[in-house]
This record gives C-alpha cells, sequence and structure tokens, in this order.
C-alpha cells in the first residue's frame, strides 16, 4: 500500500484538527440513557450527519419512533455512505454517537463535557474512547485523504447509532431490513467499540460470549409478612430462592448444571498454543479486578475462562430488603437475577431448557407449599468470526505497518449483540478493530482516549481500508 | 367491684364524646418516621399533655434532645401522674402517640387522618388502634369516674411517647433513668399496644420473642464488575453470601446452626395443655397469611411455632442488583441480612457466638478468596411474665366482667423491647393488655379500632384498676 506515507504524513499534521472535531462531539452531552438529554442525543446525530455531508459522503437521519413505554422519539440512525466506486470493495462501518451518563461530581477530575488534553497526552472527556473517537477516526480518515489527494480504496457504509448505551431499541430491526438494501454492497464489516486487552499491543477481536439472563419467581404469601408474627410458621420464599440459588455454581465459578458442560467445544491442540503469546499478565488483571481474588493463578486459563468457558454469575434480588439497616420483613415474592455467558457450541434453546428443569428439579426437593417460577429474561448468541477471512489480514497487515508489531488475536467474555446482527444481515466476515486500550475507563469516571491512539488510530483505520483494497478475496 | 356499674353506664353515655376525642387524636398526622411530620408528633405530645392538665392530672413534657445523626428535636415524652393517694397502689401505663405513615394514596378508603365511622361500627384512621385509642382510652377512664363521682381506683403514672415507630430513640435511658425516680412508686406495669390474637375473644399477654438481627459481609473486587469481562474468572461475592445464607435454615424452618436448639426450654408437660384452648384457627392464620403456605397443618404447633420456638427469617440482601430489569453486574460487596427470634432459655451472647462460629466454619469450606465478616447488627432480649401475678388475676377478672368471658392467655411472637426495660427499671410485673382485635391492621391501610373495643375496651382498662385496687398482694 504505497500511498500510505502520504495519507499518514496528512494525519500527523491535522492532528489538532483531529482533536478539535473530538472536542466539538463530547462538548455534546449525548447521554441516552438520561430522557432530559434526548435533544443533545439527537443533535449529535446531526452533528455527525453535517460533518460526513460537509466531507462530500451522503447522510441520512433514519427515525425509529418512539422509545417503547415513553413518548421520547429514538435518537436517528445516522446511515452514511462515501463512494460508489464498483470496481472498489465496499466496508460497512458501525460505531455509536450516544454516551454513557456522566457528572463531574461522579468524581471525574475535570469536566466530562469538555475535553482536556493532558500533559501525558491523555484526552479526557465522556465519550471520548466510547464511541466518539473511533466514530470521528473514519470521518478524520476521510477527510486526510482528500487533503492529501489519494484516492479513497474503498466504498464505505456507515451506521452510527444513538442509543447503543441504552439497549440499541430499534437498531436490529433496521439492521437486519436493511442488510440486502443499504447493506447490500457490503463485502465485509468493521466495528471499533472495543479495547485492547491491555496498553501496550493492539488487538483483533474476533469472539465475544453470548448471555442468557434468567429470573427465578418465588412467591407465597399475598403480602410481605412480619418476621415476629409470621417466622418460623410460614415458608418463606427468601429461605427457598436463597437455597435455589445456591445450587447453580460453585464459590470457584463451577456451572453446576448439568449438561452445560457437555455443550462446550472442546478444546482443540491448535487453540492450546493460543494463549501463551497474548500481551496479558495477572498482575494487569487484578489491577482491573482491584483485588487479588482471581480464581486461577496463570494466564492461560483466566483467559480460557474469560473468552471460551462460560460462567454463571449472580446478580441480585428483587423484592427483598436491599437498603442499609435492619428491616425485619419476610419478603412475599422475591425474583432471584443471575445470568449465563454462553460459547461455542452451546444452544440457547437447549441451554434455557437445561436450566429450567435444574430449577424446577432442585425447588421439588425443597418441600416446599410457595410457587416458583423460573424463565429466560433475554437470550444473546456468543459470536466467533474466522480470523483468516481477508478482513483480519487486512486489518494486521495495517496493525504491523502503523504500531510496528503483529496485534493479538483475541475474544472477549462480554456480548456485543450487534456483531451477529450485521453478521446475519450481510452474510459477510465481521471484524472487532478496537482504537482504545484497557485503561481507558470507557463506563468509568475520567474516561479518556490517549493522543497517541486516537492518532494512530486514525491511520490504522484508514491503512485498513487499503489492505482490504488490496488483499485477495481467499 | 361494686362501683363498676356506674362507671360502665358513664363510659356508655359518654361513647360520641370519646369517640370525637379520637378523631381530634387521629387528626393530628403525628408520623416520626416523616422528617416533614416531626412538628405534628410534637403537637400531639402537646395535645395530650393538655387534655391531661384538664382532667386535674399532672403532665410533663420531657424533651430528649436531637435525634441522633439529624438536626431534628426528638418528639417529647409524656409523664403525667393521677393521684397521690399513698393507701392506692400505683400502676405505670405505657403508650405512644406518634403513628405509622398513612397517604390515602397508599389505597386508603377513607382519608387517613379523618376519623370516619363506619355503619358497622369500625372507626378507621391512621393510629385508631395503633396506639391512639389505647392510649385515650387511660384518658376516658379518668373522665368517666370524675363525671359519675366514682373515685378513681389506684394512683396512675403515664408514659406515652412518639418516636415507637421509628426507634423509640431515647426512651430506654429515660425509663432506665426514671425507675427508681418518677416510676418508683410502681407496683406494676400496664401497656395496652398490642392485638387480640384473633377478633373474637380477648386475651391477655404475658410473653414475647426477642430478636437478634444479623450482617453477613462479603467483599472482594474493588469495585462493581461486568459480568462479561470478570465472570469465570474472580471469586464472586454473591455466590460466596448465597452459599452462606443457604446453610442457616431449612425451607420447613429448621434452624441449622448447632447449638440453637439446645439453648431452647423443654416443652413442660403442662405448656402441653396450653394451646388447645386457645382462639385461634388455621382458617384465620391463612387468611392474614394471604395464602395457604403455612409449614404446620395444626394450630397447636403453629402457636408453638410463633410463642415459644425460635426462628430465623432471611431480610435481603444489600449491595446486589435489586431494580426490575436485567443488569450483569458482579456485585464487589454484598451484605446479606437475617434476625432470629429467640426464646427461653436462649442467651444473647452465647447465640452470637454460636452464629459467628457457624458462618465463619462455612465460608472456610467455601474456599473463597473473598472476605467474609459476620456480626450482630442488634439484639434485644425475649420477655416471658408471670400471667399468675395479681396483675393479670386483675386484668382477666376486669375481662370476663366487661367481656363476658375469660381472656386467653397468649404470647407473642414479635418483641416490643421496651417491655423488659419497663421490667428492668420498675423490677415489678408487666402486663400486655390489648384492645384492639387481629384485624385492625395497625401498619396497614384501612387502620381501624372496632367502636365495640374502643368503648369496651375504655370499661376495661378502668375495671382492672379496680380489680388491682382489689386484688391480694400474693
Ligand atoms: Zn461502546
Ligand atoms: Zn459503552
Ligand atoms: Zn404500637
Ligand atoms: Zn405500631
Amino acid at each position: 500500500a504505497p500511498q500510505l506515507d502520504g495519507y499518514f504524513k496528512q494525519v500527523d499534521a491535522f492532528a489538532d484538527k483531529f482533536i478539535d472535531r473530538l472536542r466539538e462531539a463530547v462538548a455534546i452531552p449525548s447521554v441516552s440513557a438520561d430522557a432530559s438529554r434526548r435533544p443533545d442525543v439527537v443533535r449529535m446525530g446531526h452533528y455527525l450527519a453535517d460533518q460526513l455531508k460537509k466531507l462530500g459522503a451522503e447522510a441520512e437521519l433514519r427515525e425509529l419512533g418512539k422509545q417503547p413505554g415513553t413518548d421520547l422519539d429514538l435518537p436517528p440512525v445516522v446511515l452514511g455512505r462515501y463512494g460508489r466506486d464498483k470496481n472498489k470493495r465496499t466496508i460497512l462501518v458501525y460505531g455509536h454517537y450516544d454516551v454513557q451518563p456522566a457528572e463531574k461530581s461522579d468524581g471525574w477530575d475535570t469536566e466530562p463535557f469538555e475535553l482536556t488534553v493532558q500533559e501525558d497526552g491523555r484526552l479526557c472527556g465522556r465519550g471520548s474512547t466510547d464511541d466518539k473517537g473511533p466514530v470521528l477516526g473514519w470521518l478524520n480518515a476521510i477527510e486526510a485523504h482528500q487533503a492529501a489527494g489519494i484516492d479513497f480504496p474503498v466504498n464505505l457504509l456507515m451506521c452510527f447509532e444513538g442509543m447503543e448505551e441504552n439497549g440499541s431499541e430499534g437498531l436490529e430491526e433496521l439492521v437486519m431490513e436493511e442488510g440486502k438494501k443499504f447493506f447490500a454492497d457490503a463485502d465485509a464489516v468493521c466495528i471499533s467499540d472495543n479495547y485492547w486487552l491491555g496498553t501496550e499491543r493492539p488487538c483483533l477481536t474476533y469472539g465475544l460470549r453470548g448471555v442468557n439472563y434468567y429470573a427465578i419467581e418465588v412467591s407465597g404469601p399475598g403480602q410481605d409478612l412480619h418476621s415476629g408474627v409470621f417466622g418460623g410458621l410460614a415458608h418463606e420464599p427468601m429461605t427457598d430462592l436463597v437455597r435455589l440459588m445456591s445450587t447453580l455454581v460453585t464459590p470457584s465459578g463451577e456451572i453446576l448444571i448439568k449438561g452445560i458442560a457437555e455443550q462446550v467445544a472442546p478444546v482443540t491442540a491448535e487453540e492450546e498454543g493460543l494463549y501463551d503469546g497474548i500481551a496479558f499478565t495477572m498482575e494487569t488483571l487484578h489491577e482491573s479486578l482491584g483485588s487479588k481474588t482471581t480464581i486461577f493463578e496463570d494466564k492461560k486459563k483466566t483467559l480460557m475462562a474469560r473468552w471460551r468457558m462460560p460462567s454463571l454469575s449472580l446478580h441480585g434480588i428483587e423484592g427483598a430488603f436491599y437498603a442499609p439497616g435492619a428491616k425485619t420483613v419476610i419478603p412475599a415474592k422475591v425474583i432471584g437475577k443471575f445470568s449465563i455467558r454462553t460459547v461455542p457450541n452451546m444452544e440457547i434453546e437447549k441451554t434455557n431448557e437445561l436450566v429450567i428443569k435444574h430449577l424446577e428439579d432442585a425447588f421439588k426437593t425443597l418441600g416446599s407449599k410457595n410457587t416458583m417460577k423460573a424463565y429466560p429474561v433475554h437470550c444473546g448468541n456468543w459470536w466467533v468470526a474466522s480470523p483468516k477471512h481477508w478482513n483480519f489480514e487486512a486489518a494486521a497487515k495495517a496493525t504491523e505497518r502503523v504500531w510496528g508489531e503483529r496485534p493479538d488475536f483475541t475474544r472477549e467474555g462480554g456480548s456485543i449483540p450487534i456483531t451477529i446482527t450485521f453478521q446475519e444481515a450481510t452474510g459477510k466476515n465481521v471484524l472487532l478493530l478496537p482504537m482504545g486500550s484497557s485503561t481507558d475507563g470507557a463506563h468509568s469516571i475520567n474516561e479518556k482516549l490517549d493522543k497517541k491512539n486516537y492518532i494512530e488510530g486514525t491511520k490504522l483505520l484508514g491503512a485498513y481500508l487499503h489492505y482490504v483494497a488490496e488483499e485477495p478475496m481467499n
């Protein structure tokens, strides 16, 4: 990719300009979970569409109707297109322009909606890394190509949503509907909305765990009871629920539901060798955990536990006493919440059946007169792409060119449900190409994107498109 | 007690006047748990003191200082005295003039702070039965004696507090301090702040369970975690806590902590015969429970479970996810709350030791790297008085005279901590003499006191004092 030197030079020359663009975007407090900020979210969508148009791209603001259960308009999805050259490949990119809530009083060192450039290069502000920086990276790449007089190597389709931090309401339907329409030309998909595993080595992400979320309702009495009056003479829903929840997983993370382990894909010999080379240390993990309470002492078992093994977490109980203090209530109806992170080759339906059967069997053994109902609340599948696809190869070459080393090929323990949706809607390979690093604090106070990651990351996105154009379609 | 006929006649003649007095008291929304209502609570204390003075009694408003942790003045305790005749016995009575919160919008059929007289005789309003009706009963008794020209049979000491529904802040200290001062002359104590076991037969109450409240803190991670990122690789405090809580009690109410059962007083042959005659049916219990989920099918086992057996209830968990919806958090620190209702001959210290040891042993078996801390939050002892004391005998005779039948001698499953305090402060026998019935709904919407219970109850309080004066001091 010979034109890259010119492109990189232009990106460096425009560094301050690109930081100003990020400053403008951060200044719009597009908090999707806060109804009173909805006009700001919409304003942010319009800002993006205007910027795209100024760069000569087509941009449509697609309305999604009302937010279910409210009178609020959903923020529009920005559908953009740059280039219609039939001789070029077409890459579909996704990002989101809404952000997590933030208040200075949460403990921020700086105003969250004023981008602050620190001496050490940190660009601090809400949305800097999640996900305004990466979204603007695509716009920066277009602009730098134009200024440097370098032909843009691909046609770019863009899908930027404004509800990612609040459930992506309406997006799945839109993506499925546009799969063979607006997104029809896409040869591959690239999503930049995750992070490096650490702070040193870049990575490409090809797998995510799924998540099945469950509720266990136990009820009996007609209303909350006084434990003095009824303690010892009535079956208490909390007693039953806590027993049921205690049958699900051991303190060492072993899932006790029969049939789950049998569904998990066996570890192959090839896979065994994948983990040791990954840039990841237990020290960094202990730091992000804030304690040394990891189950495993070694990196390989820990990465496998996060990436390719299922896990079960108990989240809490609805309906019980939860406040500080000492209330002597017997709750009449309690709902236990837990979820299972799923991996290949677990099937959603099969897993649900096993979980419900386990709970029904366990409840029978309690001999309680209370009533138990267990059910899945929502289920999202795991996702694993082929990292040998030209889409990944192009990104790997771009990474090596920009950062000077091969990226790690990683998976993640969490889920980004829209990844599978794009894969299903387009039938094409999906790549997760992160810009920021593990210490950016996406959903925390003092969220930041390092200037280096923003500027080199902008180079990376452009370089990726150049290698995409060159890569043989295998 | 020959003067009782005249007294009863006068009470009947004053029925409307007494209902008006209750109407005035209910109209003062003396909600002690609501800071904004504090002036109303204070106003209610002044109202009582004024009424007592009008009746020729002495009344002092004893200030208790600030409510701990706030800038609010505690409501004053009304200390009253009626009569200083050295040849008469002295009875100390206790009641409270504050009430539970109430809003029409909670589901009340009538305005909670307007006494409504229903056709069927129900006097509806917040505080009608808990505890303004019984408190005014003593004032009514004084007034009726005066109007009928009948000599008041005893000296009456009164202690009416305004913080009962909000922790009785400061009362214990005052009672202990006045035990040998203001309360020094008391020959016995009578508290009217509980209820008949059912709706038909009156009762006298001679026992209460105690309550030891415990917290189990489990912590590990430095902050709440994302279950996608950390699920399966970190020890989760919720998993440990739920396991610990599941070791405490069976779904059938059996306490699994070693050494608790051994502390419980054995059932005597005499006691065996006590339960069958009690006016109590499983049908009524199922009604008040709102379901048929009782552990036992028969009355005797059920009453024993409530009155003389310990019980353990799990109340909830602080720090976990408790809201509706589906949040995939791994809580970093969770605090389980449970309590044990205690009975003779359980000792507070011994019980605490057994509970903490049980939890520490159980935690060790979990093999978790998290940290566990278990401790008692507050402990209040059980109380059992001798129902063969002249104080109870006088009340039983009064009940037979007013209601036409012997009362049941009952215990209760709940605790009224001030009962033991009065016993310890005065060294005298304490009697619980209820005015209202089991369906009054003391802390619920549509609280009521039946007119019959209010008027006959006023007769009962007066008659009790007459029999007290006659009863041989055995
Ligand atoms: Zn994001
Ligand atoms: Zn995010
Ligand atoms: Zn009360
Ligand atoms: Zn009460």
